[in-house]
């Protein structure tokens, strides 16, 4: 396995574009990934009980079609709470791209991200649609990094090619972050293309596996979005030995395809809105997941900690209080806490760490917090960023 | 029932103190309430895993002793994680209280607020305590309210007075905040006395329902923390017909217990750390309890939400975001949003409302939304505050 360049398009038969079309005032807010050949597409939706309209359509077209050939994105509106008029605006985008590509509607998957309750600016996007044709290029993975983004500060790539048996496979995937970010099942706009042959059932299974150890994994703000949207799509240009869910070959894909998932996640936290700092908080010898995960989220998600880490304040006792107040049946006097490998907390009290080391931790760029519970052997880890005054300057005027 | 001065001490037979014993610089640090007469004390802790010390030995001398006289607090320091040494510095504390005031050490309840994972200077608290006879005063209510506070930026009280079976009653408390408020049971330092005669279980039910009604309503930061306190003491000078689990006159006491409660809560979420506007969020026309509490208080700690009041920015969209997040199953075409009365959202979109007006209503200092499910009768409230940079700066450095 090893990195390539160019994300989604590094996989054969792929093209992509991204142009502007006026949502914003100038950067790019409109982009295409196109599969020359029919791809098998395994889609994961966020599970907010609000959903934009593209969810909804997307849905229609995943049941109506075996395979999607587009998928176009715009950027600075999410097109959701938006009514039925929302919806049609959502229809329009697919059906405008798939007469300019000359594909059939259920084929184009559509996406959007941004500002929750406004319209589209449905006729400049159809307008900017016809120019699609023009603009698809090999080298256009760049143009769609950029024209998916919101308050993202750059664009969020990766490619990667792997053996698989005998044969060349790549995958590649580009993602935007970086409020709202609080994954149950999926979450913000990601997009993966692979060249790889697999079964529809195998791909969703490595999909599945891919977000446990990705989009599960991270926080920013704890807050959900109603747009959240992962999409792989595989076009089998590789011509290898179809993909079967079980086997060696799968777990050499599903491993590839967490890798790439995994890295943009990182990414994403390291683009979060505001953020200074990663932190990874592992929390280990628990009981049961739900336990490990239930201590590594809030922590993720308290204010008392990300403030903290912004300030390289080293006030371990909100990260015993943030346990303790996930898990009250949590044994505080078994519970060991260390940072950067340094153990800091034992047996109820903190260990004898000098002052200007214990400080030296917290003033790190990238942080990795361990909790031991000792009563178990399962595990969780979250990736979380600081809170710092930019989070809350952008958050405070986003629509003003 | 109508407002008078002096909190804590209002009622017959409390005094109270506050002085500097210096855990703090200038500023008073170490309180004192005391009641002349035995008085019946109920109890509220956090349920967080992790307990300070003085929990730990309150718990100890609620159960040996069937009433106590006084109540001795420290702030800028919690006591907590601090391990055995921790413990037998709240016993000196409760010792050397007893002593000077001449009362048994289980008569004495303790309390601590401030930071964690540090040890008491113990012998300055048991010198300043030997000051106590000198300055406990019957208008030292003032004083004591001062003393509780850490990044409090004004103290918080309240006492009233009310007829039950032809004798006046009073009810006077005190509480501190500000950060890491997010109950469960009870939050934040609050201490409640009264001269009514009242029997045990009643004072304890009464106490459960004051808490639903003020400390669980609330949320600054959804932080729990491990010293969160609620002590409501009883001394029956009032010398009213002992009051029973029901009947008229519980319900009296009850209804005056929790508008004090309640009082305090709105004063706690006023001076939230780094707070510039009050919030009101209302849940109505849920079909569960539970409903309507989980999306009231996913709202109330949404980031997102609490940047944007805090900018004034009608970024209303982020309401039914959080809303369906809470609630995967919530319909959202059914729900009607309010904000200071006025309708709007509605039928899954935005209703006509001017931009102004929207605008307008989103920079109050105090604002009301509330959530029509329209599925059923039963409704939550919680109050809450905005996040602003300050609420980072405050937190970023609380240590160092």
């Amino acid at each position: 396995m090893q990195k390539i360049v160019s994300s989604v398009t590094a996989a054969r038969g792929f093209k992509a574009l991204g142009i502007n079309c006026g949502i914003k005032k100038r950067n790019k807010d409109l982009g295409l990934i196109f599969s020359e050949y029919p791809a098998i597409c395994a889609a994961f939706f966020t599970t907010n009980a609000l959903t934009s309209s593209h969810i909804q359509l997307d849905k229609i077209h995943l049941k109506k079609s075996p395979h999607i050939k587009a998928i176009v994105v715009n950027s600075a509106n999410a097109n959701c709470c938006t009514g039925k008029m929302g919806f049609y605006d959502s229809l329009s985008m697919a059906k405008e791209t798939a007469k300019v590509l000359k594909i059939k509607p259920e084929e184009v998957i559509v996406a959007s991200t941004g500002i929750i309750g406004q319209r589209l600016p449905i006729e400049k996007i159809k307008k900017a649609i016809l120019k699609f044709p023009l603009f698809l290029h090999k080298r256009g993975a760049g143009d769609f990094a950029h024209s998916i983004l919101t308050t993202d500060t750059r664009t969020k790539e990766i490619a990667i090619s792997l053996k698989i048996a005998g044969k060349t496979v790549k995958i590649g995937g580009v993602a935007k972050g970086v409020g709202m970010v609080n994954p149950l099942m999926a979450t913000t706009l990601m997009f993966i293309t692979t060249d790889a042959a697999i079964n529809r059932v195998a791909l969703k299974k490595a999909g599945k596996l891919a977000i446990a150890k990705s989009l599960n994994m991270i926080t920013v703000d704890g807050d959900m979005s109603p747009n959240d949207s992962l999409f792989i799509i595989a076009n089998s240009l590789a011509q290898n030995k179809i993909i079967k869910p079980q086997g060696a070959e799968f777990k050499k894909f599903s491993d590839a395809l967490s890798y790439v998932c995994n890295q943009l996640a990182k990414l994403l936290i390291k683009d979060g809105e505001g953020a200074t700092k990663f932190v990874v908080i592992k929390v280990k010898g628990a009981a049961f997941q739900k336990q490990a995960r239930k201590i590594a989220s809030t922590i993720a998600n308290s204010l008392l900690f990300k403030t903290m880490i912004y300030g390289g304040d080293p006030n371990w006792g909100r990260i015993v209080s943030s346990a303790g107040s996930a898990d009250k049946n949590l044994n505080i006097k078994k519970l060991d806490i260390y940072v950067g490998h340094k153990k800091i907390f034992s047996g109820g009290k903190p260990t004898k760490t000098d002052k200007r080391i214990l400080r030296k931790m917290f003033l790190k760029r990238e942080i990795e917090i361990i909790l031991d519970l000792k009563s178990g052997r399962q595990q969780a880890v979250k990736y979380t960023c600081d809170l710092s005054p930019e989070y809350v300057r952008i958050n405070s005027k986003y629509r003003i």
